[in-house]
């Protein structure tokens, strides 16, 4: 594959999952996750502020971003529109329409925050998630197109769009230059490639590059210009800085522009930014963006577990990235990124039944320090507290801006799977599901993330004249691949990860990946400082952790022997897809009261039970940890 | 011993410590320390505010707790007065008593800050330190009366109290009904002991058993309640809580009156305050107080390292209040907290040029997140920075508590070495003194604590007709006891860490005792979490600590085999009295810039090179641990 033919997605329209693990996310994700936000966007008045009459004293007051919540539930529900028909979910839908279109100032600004409760601020202050929001409309607008054909929502925000040409390009009336919540960049290119008009790449390059620009090369050493990414020109950056969302969608951008304009330059500054991410401030869970001080990335292996905030939209943002970057680059280690954010952060959002939300996801739990922290915070005395509590989920979180990007996210998750280009095809998500493609009919047959055997059957009215490429993750070890019965000497066909088989392919054709997923301790580098000398159990993309309600308390005084075994227990009553792990461990047995003390330590066996990272506090508040003790044995 | 029996200190003007560890410290003290002090307070208008002709817009304005500061100075130059003539600082005390006398108010108030600044405001909030620097004061009267036998600076004083007797027994016009620093309650009881007048012991009384009253049974839930340990009446208080300073100041206060008062339920009360505090919420360094909200106590076994507080003042607390333990129930284990909150956190407050001080004195630093923090600071976007640097010692701290307080204490030394009673006289702290006693002369020639052997030499002109207590700490492990060259079985004559030797020692008796004092790998409670299953390094009563000086950075990934012997080094660079300790360690190999990887750990050997924690940061800012990892070998 040359490396600057970067790959499409296969569009939504033409993926189908099938019976598997996404399947059941997807239905949880239309009767449960979906459902359970609306509820909260009636109850606060977000679906009612699209009215526009709100007054002083009404029962809700709207907030700057609300549009954007409201947005995220209009894109998800177009998704569902495109996988099948909902009269009633389409009327809801065509309502906030029709309340956009009567709303919309003849001028093309549309925002109910500030049409009603501000007017006079309009384009006033970067830090109020006006351009934010229309991103975030633009991209149910063109969820709703690509599922239904109909224009009329795109006409809207074309206008809008249009409003804001005219007021940050030709006017520049605005008081600031570009938005202080990076996201309408992604958006204005997701328009720009449904439609083809070249002005909302323009838009998205003028945002993009107008950024930082008035610190040129002097790096501006304002925590709060890092925060929302200006203290430097996007091309200077070398350092993932500042709020993790933000810097996930510009980071994305960056790339989308890179692409677009085929900018090599461009596209190496974002590849410095991944791997400043990914070699240094992420956590193994995919989580990013350590401090919960401007929601932000911090330095270089600083990944606190109790502390850690890792917000859920900021592990969406690096999804997008890395999706963009597997596009273009094949190389399984983005999907392999892609994978540890998706399965850990991202779904551990959600609660087991569907209704409850995780903001702030941090890898260990103490729920003595949580009670105290809330003791200081219910008196004022420290803001060291997590803005969300991460002991346990919940259905309104004030800022919904997760779970709605979870559940938009999940429905659109037949975009990652597969991506294509003239000459190539490439799977990157090696999940059940069945790819229309101009040469026919593609499907993978999969229990992955479950286990991982994997069947690409192919019903083609012509050959496969691209080469197929078949992402393995890192978690599976090749045991076997065959083609037709035939077997296939892989390791000649192993590209950065990927599988590639040559064009050529036809019809009726059976190859099957036959892979080991076994259970796997990981380990971090040795320079962070909170995880270094200990272990995490993986397998396949599952982080697990120990729970309070499995473990008892003083999970930190808990050791898995480096020799150890796992067993694999499917537990009716808890994970029914994924297994739970379960070892005999080791403890420091507590000999007496004394606080200090000089006798050798005493280790005593105990039973270890591990759940994926992403069920856990489902069974009551406790604690909870990741990273683990090792009792090292050579 | 009878165990009602309480002792009371072999008192300063009979006690002489050699030329010894404690000695240079004393001279460091004299020379350095306390001129070091008064620089501050001279530049910073403390002294000038003695005046009382502070304006609107002079050159300084006075602080509500400045005379605290004046009072540890005019204190710790009054025991130099006691050792030694020195005109030229008594010239400089009788100047402020001077001004004491003049701006007295005739009511008997005094206070530099209200009587100028805030003449409205004269005991009208608990939270301005009125009466804790009034407690301050008295101390530091006694202090001078003690030294040169001179009553007039006591007189003042105890005008001071009278006007306080009346105001808040009398009169009860007060805002509040007791201090919101304890400290006058210990300085009550100094003086009613100094003068015999039962009027101060039943003022010290009086606040003591006013607080937390107004909450009776029922605990009272507010976390500024219990920051000044007004959450229930002291006698129902069995959880040490709140500001730690003030805390261990009011069990001092709690243990005075229970033996003035033969008071057995407070007593015990004490005992259980005493065993939260060092059983669950004390450092291996006698620092106490985690928290920097509010300077306090939080929950059991919360003792974080890096974000410890851990106040200087909060370990002199500590040892005043083992202090008063350890003159009641002899048992060793007072004088260790004692000796483990002395050498190791109010030691190592002070800087090897003996001019700058720590206030915070957390078990881990790290520059990164010091960095990090000072920039949110600057920012205003987080109080979870420490108040007080902790990467440097700093001259002038703003609050200057810690510093007057360590010099105070560190020339008050020889209150510390030894009490007696009528039936029995008992050595605490076995450093090289001379002890003046009813008898003759009792001298202690000892190395401790660079080495730990000991020779009890006895000049008396009658026999020594009372049982001699000999404290061994709990790191010195007893080889031999002589008396007069005869072999003592000194496994009978162990008392709860004492040997006691029974009465009728006579003139001339020599008692040798010789204990080995080996390096030791201390080990915390599995509860403790952050330091669970890890080893601090101790000898003696000196916890040691791995500089980023001595063995460069990452110091979270060194492992100390359980095995390990240490080599002792005198570096004539760096301490000379306290040996360095070296040893082959280990450390992870880093194999790769993976952030995560499945490969079982790596170990290569790691030179590692410990200074005691006391002598810590004194080379310039870096990375400093004292709980490192274990390398375990069965």
């Amino acid at each position: 594959m040359a490396q600057n033919d970067s790959q499409v997605p296969v569009p939504l329209r033409n993926v189908k999952v099938n019976n598997s693990f996404w399947n059941r996310i997807g239905q949880k994700n239309k009767m449960q996750i979906l459902p359970a936000i609306y509820e909260v966007y009636e109850k606060t008045g977000r679906i009612e502020s699209f009215r526009h009459d709100w007054k002083e004293g009404a029962w809700y007051t709207p907030h700057v971003f609300w549009d954007s919540d409201v947005a995220k539930w209009m894109e998800t529900a177009a998704y569902f529109l495109g996988e099948q028909a909902d009269p009633e979910t389409e009327e809801k839908l065509e309502h906030l329409i029709d309340l956009m279109e009567k709303n919309q100032d003849p001028s093309g600004y549309f925002n109910s925050y500030f049409q009603t409760v501000a007017p006079e601020k309009k384009w006033s202050n970067i830090d109020l998630h006006e351009l934010y929001c229309i991103g975030h409309l633009i991209e149910a607008a063109v969820a709703y197109y690509n599922a239904t054909g109909k224009v009329r929502f795109l006409k809207i925000m074309e206008k809008s769009v249009d409003h804001i040409y005219d007021v940050f390009v030709e006017k520049q009336s605005a008081a600031f230059k570009y938005p202080g919540h990076e996201e309408i960049e992604l958006a204005l290119i997701k328009l720009y490639r449904t439609g083809g008009n070249k002005k909302y790449l323009d838009l998205a390059k003028h945002f993009l590059y107008q950024r930082g620009r008035q610190h040129q090369d002097q790096e501006n050493d304002n925590y709060r210009d890092r925060g929302i990414q200006q203290h430097l020109p996007v091309e200077k950056q070398t350092e993932a800085a500042g709020h993790a969302v933000r810097a996930g969608y510009l980071y994305s951008a960056m790339a989308d522009v890179a692409v677009e304009t085929k900018d090599k330059k461009l596209w190496d500054t974002v590849l410095t930014l991944w791997e400043d991410i990914t070699e240094r401030k992420m956590y193994v869970t995919g989580g990013v963006g350590t401090s919960f001080v401007t929601e932000a990335f911090t330095y270089p292996y600083d990944l606190p577990n109790e502390y850690g905030y890792t917000e859920t939209c900021a592990s969406i943002g690096l999804i997008f990235l890395a999706a963009r970057m597997m596009r273009r680059d094949l190389d399984s280690k983005y999907g392999d990124v892609l994978e540890r954010a998706l399965y850990n952060t991202v779904l551990g959002c959600v609660s087991s039944d569907g209704r409850s939300f995780f903001y702030s996801n941090p890898l260990a739990v103490d729920p003595k320090l949580d009670q105290y922290l809330k003791i200081l915070k219910k008196h004022e005395m420290s803001n060291r507290e997590r803005i969300i509590p991460a002991t346990s989920r919940r259905k309104d979180l004030g800022c919904m801006c997760c779970p709605g990007n979870v559940s938009r996210l999940f429905a659109s998750i037949g975009e990652y799977i597969a991506s294509e280009s003239v000459h190539d095809i490439a799977i990157h998500m090696p999940i059940d599901c069945e790819l229309k493609i101009e040469e026919g009919i593609l499907s993978v047959l999969s229990d992955y993330p479950e286990k991982s055997n994997f069947t690409l059957q192919f019903h083609l009215h012509k050959p496969l004249n691209r080469t197929l490429y078949f992402r393995i993750p890192a978690w599976c070890q090749i045991k076997n691949v065959t083609c037709n019965g035939q077997e296939v000497p892989f390791e000649k066909h192993l590209l950065r990860g990927y599988i590639a088989f040559e064009p050529g392919i036809e019809d009726k054709t059976e190859i099957m990946i036959q892979t080991g997923m076994n259970v796997k301790l990981v380990r971090a580098h040795p320079s962070v400082k909170e995880s270094a000398g200990k272990v995490a159990v993986q397998k396949g993309p599952f982080v697990y952790c120990l729970e309070e309600t499995d473990n008892g308390p003083q999970l930190y005084n808990a050791y898995i022997d480096n020799k150890t075994t796992f067993e694999e227990v499917y537990d009716p009553n808890g994970l029914q897809d994924i297994p739970v792990l379960k070892c005999m461990g080791k403890a420091i047995k507590q000999s007496s009261n004394s606080l200090y003390f000089t006798e050798d330590f005493t280790y005593v066996n105990r039973k270890l039970t591990f759940i994926p990272f992403c069920a856990r506090l489902n069974r009551g508040v406790g604690e909870m940890v990741v990273w683990v003790n090792e009792y090292r044995r050579d």
